[in-house]
C-alpha cells in the first residue's frame, strides 16, 4: 500500500479535480503490476496496473489507495475490470468519500467472490486528496491560504515596498502550490498594483521540472474578486491565456474581454466590502473546483479567515525583522479577548531556502 | 572528542561565567577516565578525568573540548596536572579564546614533550560557550533576545490582554533559557504590569529536573532597566532573594532596598528613552556576565535590536492569528526600504509543545 501511495503522488499536479489514486497488484509477494491516475479522462490507476499484470492478475491481491469506482464516469467502472481480471483480494486504503456511493465498489467486488478490506494506511490516503474529499463530504472546496511575511509578521514597509520579501526558493514553492490547485483566488488590488498574472510558470517550478513535462502543466483557474468593477482588459493578467473568473456584484457589459474570461455575479456580503465569500466557495464547489489557493493581501485573506472559510494556512517567513510600523499580515476585526483569536494546529514546519514554511490547519 | 563534548554539556546550567568543558582520557582505544566542569571554584574537567584514570593516564591521550589552562585561577593549571600524570597526547577541540593566553597551555604541554593538536570538532566546541568566547574576544556578553507572539507577529490583543499567549511547554523552555544565562534583562514595565519575578523556578523546568538538582540551580542576575526610577521596593520581584541590578540614570537614595538589590547608574542614550544600552552591556561584561537573555516588551527589545546589540533571537510562535489590531512584536524606528530590515540567519526551528521555536542569529 505504501508503494500505491507513492504512485498516487505522481499525479499530484495533474489529476485534479479527479483524485490522486495509486494501485499495486501483487502475486505471491511480488509486484506484477502498478499504476496511477494521471489526468481526468485518462485511465484509472487500476486499469494501468491490470494491463501491466496481464494474466498474472488472476489470483493476485490488488492494493488501491481509494475504493474502486462502481459507476460509469469518463471511463468504465474499475470494480468490473478487477472482477474480469479475476483478482482474489482487493485492499482499499479508504472507501469512496462520496456518501452516495461509499462502499458500493467493495460490495460489487464481494458479490463476485473477491475478498475485500479497507482502512490500511487510511490517513495517508486521506492526505492525498483533501480537495476531492472535502467536496464529496461537505460540498465545499478545500481552501489553502498562502501568506508571506517577515518573522515579526509584516508584509511590507510602511512605505509600501514589499515585493520579494521572501527568497526565490519560497517563490518557487508557491508555484508548486499553484500547480497543485484547481483554482487560485486573488483580489483586484493584487492584479492592479502588483501586475500579478497568477499563472504557473513552468520554468519557475525548480526540481519539479524533472518530474513532469511542460505540456502536463495544468493552469489553475484564476479567480479575481472585483466587487468594484475596477479591472480593465488591458492588465497583464488578461494577456495570459488560461481561464479567469471575474467575481463581481453585477456584470459589466461595456467592456470586451478575451474568450477565457468569464464574469460571475455573486451578491455582496452584508458585513464586508467583498462579495459573499461563502456563496463564492459554494459556487466554485458546484464548478468542481475542489482545491483552492488564496493568494491575496491582508484584507481579503483576513476576510476569508475571519469567516472561518480557510482550512489550511501556508505561511512563508523571511528571516527579517521590519518593526511595528510595517504592514500586518492579516486584517481582521479587532478582537478583545485572546480566546477569540483564530487557533491553528501546526502540521509541518520546514526550511525552504533561507525562509521558514509553516503549514497549519485551522481548528474549526 | 564527541564524548567530551557530551560531557561538557552536563555543565550547561551550572558553569557560567566559566566555560563548559569536557575531558576524556583514552588508553589503547579504551576510555580510562572522563570528567566535566560543573561549577566555578570546583575542579576542572581534566582534573576529574585524571583522577578517574589514575595510573592509566600515563601514556594515554587526553581529549579536551578547550585548551587546558596554563595559569592559576581558582584552581591550579590543568596543563601542569596533565604533565604530572605523564599523558602522551593532548587533543584540544579549540584553543583558549582569550587572545592573551591562547596557545600557552598547549605550548606548556609541548615543552614537556607531550604531542599536542587542536581543531577537532572545533565548531561543536565553539557552540558550547558563546558567552565565554564573546566576552574573551569582543569584551561583550553574548546577547539572546526571547520574544513570543502569534503566527502573525502579535504579542497581545488591542485590549492589552497578553499573558500566556504561548503554551506551558514554551514557558518551561523559557525557564531553561533563563537557567543557562548569567543574567536576564527586562524593563521596568514588565516588572510593574506583569508582576514578573524573572527567576528560575525549579519546578517549572520540566524534564530538566531529572538532570540536575534543585540545589544546583543558579539564579541569573536580574537586571531591570528603570530609567525613570519607577520601581518601588514593594513589588513581587524584590521579595525573591537573588541578585538584582537596578539600572538607572541616577541613584535613588530615599528608598530602602533589600540587600541583594544594587543600583547602577548608566547614562541616558542621546536618541532613546533608555539608558545607553551599549554602555550597559560593556558594564555587564566587566562584571563577568557573559551570557545574557533579554526578556522584555516590544520597545526595549526593539531598542536593543535596532542598536545591533543582539546576537541571537529566540522566537516562540503560538499557532494563533490575532489580526492587524494586535500589538506588534518589535518596535523599531520606521524603515523606508526593505534593505534596511534586520536580517537573520535561521539556525534551528522546532516544535515546543504546540508552539514553534525559531532560533536565529543576526547578520552583523
Amino acid at each position: 500500500m505504501q508503494r500505491a501511495i507513492c504512485l498516487a503522488k505522481r499525479g499530484h499536479f495533474t489529476t485534479s479535480p479527479n483524485p490522486r489514486v495509486g494501485c499495486v497488484i501483487a502475486l505471491n509477494g511480488e509486484i506484477v503490476g502498478e499504476g496511477f491516475h494521471k489526468k481526468a479522462g485518462q485511465g484509472h490507476a487500476e486499469v494501468h496496473a491490470l494491463k501491466q499484470a496481464g494474466s498474472k492478475a488472476k489470483g493476485a491481491t490488488a492494493y488501491v489507495t481509494l475504493e474502486p469506482c462502481s459507476h460509469f464516469g469518463l471511463t468504465p467502472p474499475c470494480a468490473e475490470a478487477l472482477i474480469k481480471a479475476q483478482v482474489s483480494h482487493v485492499i482499499a486504503a479508504m472507501v469512496d468519500p462520496n456518501p452516495k456511493v461509499s462502499g458500493r465498489g467493495l460490495e460489487l467486488l464481494a458479490a463476485a467472490g473477491i475478498t475485500t478490506q479497507f482502512g490500511l494506511l487510511e490517513q495517508d490516503a486521506i492526505a492525498l486528496n483533501p480537495g476531492f474529499i472535502q467536496l464529496m463530504t461537505k460540498k465545499l472546496p478545500y481552501v489553502r491560504c498562502k501568506l508571506a511575511a517577515s518573522l515579526d509578521g509584516k508584509t511590507a514597509m510602511a512605505s509600501g515596498e514589499s515585493q520579494w520579501i521572501t527568497s526565490p526558493d519560497a517563490r518557487a514553492d508557491v508555484q508548486r502550490l499553484r500547480a497543485q490547485s484547481c483554482a487560485v483566488i486573488c483580489g483586484a488590488e493584487s492584479v492592479i498594483f502588483d501586475d500579478a498574472r497568477m499563472n504557473v510558470r513552468w520554468d519557475a517550478l525548480g526540481t519539479l521540472k524533472n518530474s513532469y513535462a511542460e505540456a502536463d502543466v495544468r493552469q489553475p483557474v484564476r479567480i479575481i474578486i472585483d466587487g468594484k468593477n475596477r479591472l480593465t482588459p488591458d492588465l497583464a493578467i488578461f494577456k495570459t491565456t488560461s481561464k479567469i473568473l471575474l467575481i463581481r456584484h453585477a456584470i459589466e457589459k461595456s467592456q470586451t474581454w478575451p474568450h477565457f474570461v468569464e464574469q460571475v455575479t455573486i451578491s455582496k456580503a452584508v458585513d464586508s466590502e467583498y462579495v459573499d465569500l461563502s456563496l463564492l466557495l459554494a459556487y466554485l464547489a458546484q464548478q468542481g473546483l475542489n482545491d483552492i489557493l488564496i493568494e491575496s493581501g491582508a484584507k481579503l485573506a483576513g476576510a476569508f479567515i475571519n469567516a472561518n472559510l480557510v482550512d489550511e494556512l501556508v505561511l512563508y517567513q523571511a528571516p527579517k525583522l521590519i518593526g511595528s510600523d510595517g504592514k500586518s499580515l492579516v486584517s481582521m476585526p479587532t478582537i478583545i479577548k485572546l480566546s477569540e483569536a483564530k487557533i491553528l494546529d501546526i502540521r509541518d514546519v520546514r526550511m525552504v531556502g533561507k525562509d521558514i514554511r509553516i503549514t497549519a490547519k485551522f481548528s474549526q
